[in-house]
């Protein structure tokens, strides 16, 4: 016997007859003597219509107040899950399986007060691991908590993966199931390179890496939050008959994300992961004197924008530099805006950039141990004529930004050279 | 400045356009210095969507289980209230009115356990007055509270009229106005007769007869509430334009329900109200002995099948009697199927029965000072040869059971005979 949570995001739960397969999962854990507490996101298209109506109001009145009041946001949009988690409730019991919906401010899951964002604070799981124990099934409303001041709070686009990490701490779970669309981790993006395989395992530090760095799986943050807390994650596919004798077994198929210790053999490199949301700003013969940076990033950071690689070379001379970095490609005009502001005090010959770029990184903890991987990397990339633009490196993980152009032939390359193409 | 709760109902907010409608006859009550507590239902449409998942619910395992779980309906169904509080305060916020939502759970609003149809034990209503007192608008999920064990539960359809009534009553308010489809309170149904006139006043005992015998513009339970706790409810009419010269007076137009001493000159006869949801069934020579009565209507109890009018007429031997009575009409043939049942020990010679009757219902606190207004109404409906089939009567109405065939000539004549028809 073990216990689990089960998260089910929103097209495994994106109309009756989904819920109803979702209860069937369930079930089956139930009947192979499991304690089972679930997380539900809302039923698919849910979340965006709610959004949409809360964005629709204020355009009449129009007035310079902020666009919408986010706690009144949270009350409108996490009405979703609690709809699912009713429905999936009465779903259980029609199958004979005991089981109550929660909502997140009747456990409750406390949060912050950064409503439409907010982070768990801590869950008081005592009553919900009680009924747990005593067999009964917790259906919860992923997405959302409530704030100190009893309002209630969501956490943010794709916050059930977080909800069902966090629940599975407080409750102690053996690991949490975390069922989409896809039936496990993989090497890399199957539709950009067909040898790419499914991982058994991966260790919370490539997880994140991979999450980070645009495999778009799992949220960052409930990695993230795994990692902390040492949850078992198991990603796994909601599109499998719930009765299929696979799924019976103890070793279903999906990828385990856990400590690295838990995985014998560690492989040098484990994914290929590649995020096209970049775009690249050089500024060419900046003046260079102290606090240079702060005067180019300074600004930026101010107006909310995430720059990502930075690359710094200073002139033959000494009296210029050029700087180059990276940044989400949406807020690419903004910063163009910002940097070119004459008030902006930076001195600079020539602004140079290009939205048409990718990055593509490579993600290992065996790379600690073993050197040479990157060079490898650079000189395979360069006999295929590819460009590097610019560079990062961490003890896990090689990023390069390259022409968006040689996307497929970088992650090809790349995913060959380390060994991880499928026979 | 006054205090003041306003109620709309599911039609008054069907959409973001009619909730910013909404939102501006709030506003027109807050620039004219009042205190203002909102009461909203589900955007029309909303509940009967939610309703209908949770009853398609259960049918693939067709389980001998109770339809649903009561509590998980609410958690669904509460979630349309939810959902239009929110989007009301954030219109309010737009157009400058300082406001904030408030779910059942939150004020709280303490009910009983009755899941789907709960009766309101109290409202803790200190925090909700101090912040309305503060200036703020208090936007109210309707329909709803929060049981003893921490759910959510329903107050039953039309719940939301309750709901308004009860938070007038907690915060002390000077009066409680349902807005609605309607610009009040007629005579009688201006869809049957022509002539019916809006009310400017009517007491609450005559509107709690009115609702109870077929008037649809209020709940019976919201009436009630509103007798005992002496809330002055107003009906009006939310298809207005809000910010219209004649909403800006201190008399608007609608129809307050209010104490009988807050009526100047009282009429004999205040309205004519008429239910078509009425069956009747008669039993023909019933053996005659003590518990007859018991013995027919003891079973139709135990089914759940509220009996209405009662006749009972002995045979001139005294050995049978015969027996007539009024249900609602989707009882009638589950009433057929008990009382012919041969297991039931109830003897009679025949059961005669009709779906197709009606109930006309003469109301008025004046008629407890004024003889001979039954006799007038039996002599007016005989002239026009309407066969009456049962009468029932207390201090304040009179109620005739005839052929829906009838209705409108019924109620016309009613009409006319005691001075209600518009000039």
């Amino acid at each position: 016997m073990a216990r689990l949570v089960l998260k089910f995001g929103g097209t495994s739960v994106a109309d009756l007859e989904r819920i109803r397969t979702v209860a069937r999962h369930v079930k089956r854990e139930v009947d192979a003597g499991h304690e089972v507490a679930v997380v539900v996101s809302a039923m698919a298209g849910k979340t965006n219509e709610l959004v949409g109506w809360v964005r629709e109001m204020p355009h009449v009145a129009g007035a310079n107040a902020p666009i919408y009041d986010a706690r009144e946001y949270d009350a409108v949009v996490a009405s979703g899950e609690q709809i699912t988690s009713g429905l999936l409730a009465i779903a259980l019991q029609s199958m004979g399986v005991d089981a109550r919906s929660w909502q997140g401010w009747q456990i409750p899951v406390r949060t912050d007060a950064a409503h439409g964002a907010a982070r768990i604070d801590s869950i008081d799981a005592a009553l919900l691991s009680e009924r747990i124990a005593g067999g009964q099934v917790a259906v919860v409303a992923g997405f959302q908590g409530i704030s100190a001041d009893g309002r209630i709070a969501t956490l943010g686009r794709g916050g059930s993966d977080t909800s069902a990490v966090a629940i599975a701490a407080a409750i102690g779970a053996d690991r949490c199931d975390i069922y989409t669309d896809v039936d496990g981790v993989y090497t890399t993006d199957p539709r950009v390179a067909s040898k790419a395989q499914r991982m058994e395992k991966i260790a919370f530090e490539e997880m994140l890496e991979m999450a980070s760095l645009g495999a778009k799986v799992l949220q960052v943050r409930s990695v993230e939050l795994a990692m902390v807390h040492g949850v078992r994650v198991f990603v796994r596919s909601s599109f499998d008959d719930p009765d299929a004798q696979e799924l019976q077994t103890e070793t279903p198929v999906g990828t385990l994300i856990c400590d690295e210790e838990d995985i014998m053999e560690q492989q040098v490199v484990t994914g290929i992961a590649f995020s096209r949301d970049e775009a690249q700003i050089s500024l060419r013969s900046v003046k260079d004197r102290p606090g240079v940076a702060a005067g180019v990033f300074g600004p930026l950071a101010k107006a909310g924008i995430n720059v990502d690689m930075i690359v710094q070379i200073i002139s033959a001379d000494g009296a210029t530099t050029d700087i180059t970095f990276t940044l989400p490609e949406g807020d690419y005009d903004r910063a163009v805006g910002i940097l070119e502001n004459p008030d902006s005090g930076i001195e600079f010959d020539a602004l140079n950039g290009s939205k048409d770029v990718v990055k593509v990184s490579v993600i290992g903890m065996g790379m600690r141990s073993h050197a040479g991987v990157a060079a490898d990397a650079f000189k395979a990339l360069s006999d295929k004529n590819i460009n590097i633009r610019a560079i990062t490196t961490s003890e896990i993980k090689i990023s390069v930004l390259i022409d968006a152009a040689y996307t497929e032939l970088a992650v090809r390359t790349l995913h060959s050279l380390y060994g991880l193409d499928a026979a």
